[in-house]
């Protein structure tokens, strides 16, 4: 596989999104050359590679362009490395499905954390606890529909929503313990707690995602960095 | 084409993410049922087939599950009928690029203009549309990479970014009207300029797009519902 050494990551190891890519790179089993990025000091190589929104990952594949943002990467290695590891459906209904949820995970759920940390005082807190808890409902009755009996949300196989959801499950713990709540429990959402264990200990993530004191360390940085919002 | 016949669109008129579906559905001589929604009073149809957000364009194609969100329907359009009109390129890079510049499209450029209608203030709206105008020149820029010296975006057949993009040309009319200033014009825009006349005036989307009229009395009854935030 010699197009395999021309595969390069710009990211930083707590970002999720980086993770993604990192997630279905060791699925596919594809070398690649990992850069750090400083966000505090942002490189010269991630401005030029992704001047729009200057966030990582960015993808380098040879001489072409680079490639930036989690979902638009993951599912181009899908494309460019279609044989090994698959992680989207092959007809059209299904992509579809797959595509309408991991805009709902990234857009939505995912979009609560953030507003989660930046929101002042209990009450306004606990309603968007209440927010997070219905969105991961949402997804138990997803993950029932699609895994269809099965093991993850692509069936045998770990899939397009199972790397999408399932590299942020390092910060979920965070947010758990930070905001003392169960996103995921065993009495509303059974098997996504099922499956959470699975994806934490899956061989092609568990190097991944850095550990709990990392995370809590980089929380840290971005609560100094970007404060949340004045009462 | 029998199937053609089982393809049902849920949508308001006024809406450029339907006018989106439309105008892929007249490019690819697709036969379907319109179904008008009344968002004022939202129908059982609208509640049950798009729960998560509630929102129109929403597909139905014969007994399959329903499908909400235009990229998405687009997409799934141009897998179900890959030999009328392809609008995605096939190759991997070219679709990353197009997926990046729709998703920028979506989330950022056309997210000013509520941003704009909703910002009290002179000096709050001036700061907005300079964001605009710079968009539009990011675009330009976009326009000359992708056409390369051709007619579209996606060269010399309309293409997705010019489905993404170009349904919003009624719309971009009567913000530059409410908010006097020039989104797209010669001296920075130029092509882009070029292309806004032949999209507008395309076989497949000039009967699709409201004329001014009634786009300017929907602005009015949004005005009226969801009114600017106060200074």
């Amino acid at each position: 596989m010699g197009k395999n050494t021309e595969i390069k990551l710009l990211g930083t190891p707590p970002s999720p999104f980086v993770n993604r890519v990192q997630f279905v790179l060791n699925l596919k089993s594809i070398e690649y050359e990992y850069i750090d990025e400083n966000l505090a000091c942002k490189s010269e190589l991630l401005l030029t590679s992704n001047p729009v929104y200057k966030k990582v990952p960015v993808l380098f594949h040879g001489n072409k362009p680079p490639i930036p943002e989690s979902l638009i990467i993951i599912e181009y290695l899908d494309e460019i490395y279609p044989d090994i590891h698959p992680i989207l459906p092959s007809d059209p209904l299904g992509r579809a499905d797959n595509h309408f949820w991991a805009n709902y995970i990234d857009n939505k759920f995912f979009a609560l954390f953030e507003e989660l940390r930046i929101t002042p005082g209990k009450e306004g807190k606990e309603a968007i606890k209440k927010q997070i808890i219905e969105g991961s409902g949402l997804l138990e009755e997803t993950f029932v529909k699609l895994s269809n009996g099965k093991t993850y949300f692509g069936g045998d196989n770990v899939g397009y929503l199972d790397v999408v959801l399932g590299c942020f499950l390092g910060w979920t713990k965070i947010f758990e313990k930070l905001n003392e709540f169960n996103i995921f429990d065993e009495v509303r959402t059974p098997k996504l707690l099922e499956w959470t264990n699975r994806i934490r200990s899956h061989e092609s993530l568990k190097d991944v995602i850095p550990g709990s004191e990392a995370l809590m360390n980089f929380y840290m940085m971005v609560m100094k960095h970007k404060p949340p919002r004045v009462a």
